[in-house]
């Protein structure tokens, strides 16, 4: 079948990918469409370093959770982990779901020797692709006619609904989103929804401020002309603060940290590679919290889907593109510019 | 009268410091005992970097609360904020309790322009010295008969107190405390008083250890043979934990990101000066939290002197010094070796 890997460093199209069959408790289903996550792009430019540290790192449970400690960067890795897709056959002895549903799942498959995640992947077949394995137990029908399209971003709105779940935000508390990618889109969406006020959202880029506003930001600011903390200071009427970082580069957290009001609590959903520079002193002055986050729970899954198909939560301003595999190596490069694009959706059924 | 001072960047003792008048609302005390605080080593070798990051940091309230930012390095700077003091003179129309009694108070003086702190001021004379200002609404009589000597460790342990409030640890947590400094020593009586279980204390020096165990520490950990994480994995029963981190120098904080297990909480409540190089991938991957402590509030500090006076904290393990004014900058440099010194009194009244 044809699917787009990453192989030495690129991203390339191959016609000749093997088709996967689906064991017991598996089904084999076609992909509607897969977003490309800024994730998958830091690792195509990091995937080493990804790996290395992931190797250093101490306390991690030894399940393959983290897939990417497994893989191979001198053989073709599967990306696509934001999926939505319908089932084309089911595996042996396994009750779930007709041929014909339109599913989603989160990105694990449970094969015999446990849980693999559908991510960074040698061997499992991932959403830049015709064809994948999904594991039945794992499976949402996508409800209410929800456009398949828009489905497939039940993953990344579910990282902004689990930002907000573990930044503990209550009412009466005001955000400020650094940051205007999916991610703190995501997490704009997930704020206005549960009715916090305000949300201040900063970005440099006049396109993802026009998609903050739609998504539910409140107030957006210029990061070029106004430091988003200067804005808070003036909108946020005294109220406590959570920030979600959601950037994600080196010099953002000390930033924040230098320039929080006092006891501020900072989420950070912005995945940072390599290493960054901070003034513990900052922290410990305003006594500041930092917690981080990754992911999200099976229940915040569904939910997040739950939120899409009731149209609580409409995705429509943050998708901006759809390709064909034969488009996924120029969307990668495509979504280096934030003033043209957010979310590119591949449809490896479309031409 | 006698102080010892910081004057270009040593310690020094002068007989001529002015003596200090009472104002409505404040009394003259003399100073029975005063700790000598790892934060006023950090001062002397860090002052000009601590004034001016605080000159740097946006978000605090401009109340003086920080003191060091308004204090001249070119000019004589006193110190001492860990006091035990007897009253002397009580200041016009102040009703407060009688000369002679033994009191203690957090270090801060109600003046005509508002609060200001009593640690690093070029003009508040503070606990390195014969006399003193306190604030009539903030005395604490010392009760019980409790020694003023002990009595002047209720402003270090208050900050182990807080450092353990603010960290949420619940019955259940077991603690993993690195670094065995006065800090660690007090978060490490604060978590036996509240019963948890087991607390993991570790640092390289035997003096120190020793310490611990006194305090309350139940497995205490040789950080030069093996890692304190490793202790914790054998002795932790998967439970939550948090990591206090009590240490405060470059490089820590990354350590614990490291090693933590899973959903670690850290408490930072060692002061780590100047700047630190941390891996946010290790937090993000899992999900840490990283709260930063620092002082206590009023409350806490009544209830750290309620707890040495009704005995359920024994501050004698930890007082390993006693000198007169004179013997100040010898025990600045004593303190350098936690083989030798772990907290050292000033008694301006001895000789």
């Amino acid at each position: 079948m044809r699917a787009a890997v990453l192989r030495d460093g690129a991203i390339v199209v191959r016609d000749d990918a093997p088709d996967p069959v689906p064991a017991m408790g598996q089904v084999l289903v076609e992909v509607k469409a897969c977003g490309i996550c800024g994730s998958d792009l830091h690792f195509v430019d990091h995937g080493a370093e990804m790996l290395e540290l992931g190797d250093q790192m101490h306390g991690m449970p030894d399940l393959g959770e983290m897939g990417p400690s497994k893989t191979d960067l001198g053989r073709d890795v599967y990306m696509g982990h934001e999926f939505s897709a319908e089932i084309l056959e089911v595996g042996p002895d396994t009750d779930t779901l007709a041929p014909g549903t339109i599913v989603t799942s989160i990105p694990l498959l449970i094969g015999p020797t446990g849980f693999e995640t559908i991510v960074y992947c040698n061997d499992i077949a991932a959403g830049y692709g015709e064809r994948m394995l999904l594991s039945a137990p794992l499976l949402l029908e996508v409800p209410n006619g929800l456009d398949p399209l828009h489905a497939a971003l039940t993953e990344p709105m579910a990282v902004g609904l689990h930002a907000v779940n573990r930044s503990g935000i209550a009412q009466g508390d005001g955000a400020l989103v650094l940051g205007c990618g999916p991610v703190g889109l995501a997490v704009i969406a997930s704020l206005a929804q549960r009715g916090i006020s305000p949300i201040v959202a900063s970005d440099f880029s006049p396109a993802r401020r026009a998609i903050a506003t739609a998504m539910g930001a409140h107030v957006v600011s210029d990061a070029a002309h106004e430091s988003a903390f200067d804005v808070w200071a003036r909108e946020g009427k005294e109220q406590p603060l959570v920030v979600f970082e959601a950037i994600g580069v080196p010099g953002i957290l000390n930033l924040v940290m230098r320039d929080a009001p006092r006891n501020a609590r900072v989420l950070v959903v912005g995945v940072c590679m390599g290493h960054d520079d901070v003034v513990p002193f900052f922290g410990i002055s305003k006594e500041l919290e930092v917690r981080f986050a990754l992911a999200y729970d099976p229940m915040e899954f569904g939910a997040s889907l739950r939120s899409l198909a009731e149209g609580e939560i409409d995705v429509t301003p943050m998708i901006t593109g759809q390709v064909a595999l034969d488009g996924v190596p120029q969307a990668f490069a495509d979504l280096g510019d934030p003033e043209q694009h957010c979310k590119i959706l591949v449809v490896p059924g479309s031409q």
